[in-house]
């Protein structure tokens, strides 16, 4: 096969070093990247060079403190479900949100994730573009997303309806005592759309940006791996590091090359 | 009621600054400070002081690489199960283990952890010492602990019976979106233990020790306790502060009588 098959780079593993005009076969860009290069140009970019877009990052934060706020987050999602239809990528990956500003309400927070996600539902659909919700590590539940299990996720899921899944991705979940489990759900309800790689460090850190390349962690990616393709997913793997004191202080070349490698000795079933 | 009732110290919160000599009204003391002041002296301090010893820290740590490495844990876990005996402590608070050296292989290292509390369970129960699994937040599971959710630790306790229940540490389980239920069951089943207090900072800066003073982060501690008192437990709260860059950098007396502030203000209900 085609050494890069499968694979795809979230230029976020890059994002010091690369505009989305160097790009390999596969990415997943972001928006504020996108945008830098203006949505044409990037979305003219992406046909020209035969890339696949395998995920937008990112929709979702659909927590504020006001009624206001959550109508600038529906409408700002409809704007990066356009977005993702102009690049014609795979699905718009949703981290969700974490708490309102001064709030400790956790559970007020994840309703109004489901509201916010139920009200631009029916655009994606319309737009047959895939919503993705990312389920993040608990760690990141208080400012980034208080969706953080696949379980809770796919709960969401069964709730809203068609057109929306999952983004598995293994520096979040890896840990689940429940992850065979519901990644075989996911599969079977068809709600598999993205699948995201890094590694945990041990130690780790930074709570943000010291995730690690793969292999030099200790997430089983290839048993992982198995269990996705199991459940019937057979997409890219989708290479997402942030790594400020290491992997974004080296060459972009260098980075790509070990992803390539990595993704082949450690990723691959 | 005394200003002090329901609430107790963990010795780490003060780990820098004081020693078991100078603790207040209730304590959970770590092994080592034990150690330092020697068993029999630190059993007689408790008594002559009338202190509660809400809960010694700690046992567990049963996952290892070889059968050797595993044996010396269950061995070392029956002394652990000695001392909290000597020290009148309500429950020895079993901090699992993570994975086992180089391994990757996670559904392992959780059944050492069964297999291990299995193998002193009866010790435990011959000597009327109650064994509290500390679910520890997932951002431990590769190096402390590969029980992470109350539920999972809940199916162990199903799964081994009597004399194991749960402490539940709102800096460890907050995040979870079946707290809720998972507090519910916990009570119903007679398993909650112990109950540990700290709050969970926005930023957090260190994954280890930028632990929170309660009122200073994002957990409804009052929400929580709510919830635990109405499961049937009504014990003490246990702060637990590991806090290297702030209060372990403070006076003993002044975080005492920080944490006594705070539990007043923020906790009781």
């Amino acid at each position: 096969m085609n050494s890069l098959e499968g694979l795809s780079i979230n230029l976020a593993t890059v994002r010091e070093q690369f505009t989305l005009a160097q790009a390999v076969d596969a990415v997943a860009p972001w928006r504020d990247q996108v945008q830098a290069a203006g949505l044409k140009e990037a979305a003219a970019m992406v046909r020209a060079n035969g890339l696949r877009v395998t995920g937008l990052c990112r929709g979702g934060m659909f927590v504020a403190a006001d009624a206001a706020g959550r109508i600038a987050a529906i409408e700002d999602n409809k704007r990066a479900i356009d977005e993702a239809c102009a690049l014609g990528a795979d699905c718009l990956v949703l981290v969700v949100g974490g708490l309102a500003q001064d709030s400790k309400d956790i559970v007020a927070a994840r309703q109004m994730v489901v509201d916010g996600i139920g009200a631009v539902l029916d655009t994606a659909r319309a737009n047959r573009m895939k919503l993705a919700i990312e389920p993040l590590h608990p760690m990141y539940a208080a400012d980034r997303a208080c969706i953080n299990t696949l379980e809770q996720a796919l709960d969401v899921c069964d709730a809203l309806g068609e057109g929306l899944g999952v983004a598995v991705d293994a520096y979040h979940v890896w840990w689940d005592p429940k992850l065979a489990e519901q990644i075989a759900r996911a599969g079977a309800a068809g709600r598999i759309f993205a699948h995201h790689i890094c590694d945990w460090l041990v130690p780790t850190r930074d709570l943000l940006l010291d995730r690690g390349m793969m292999g030099d962690g200790v997430v089983d990616l290839r048993g992982m791996r198995r269990m996705i393709e199991a459940a019937g997913y057979s997409g890219p793997q989708e290479v997402e590091i942030f790594s400020a004191q290491n992997w974004w202080r080296r060459p972009g070349d260098e980075v790509i090359a070990t992803c390539i490698a990595r993704y082949h000795s450690e990723c691959v079933v």
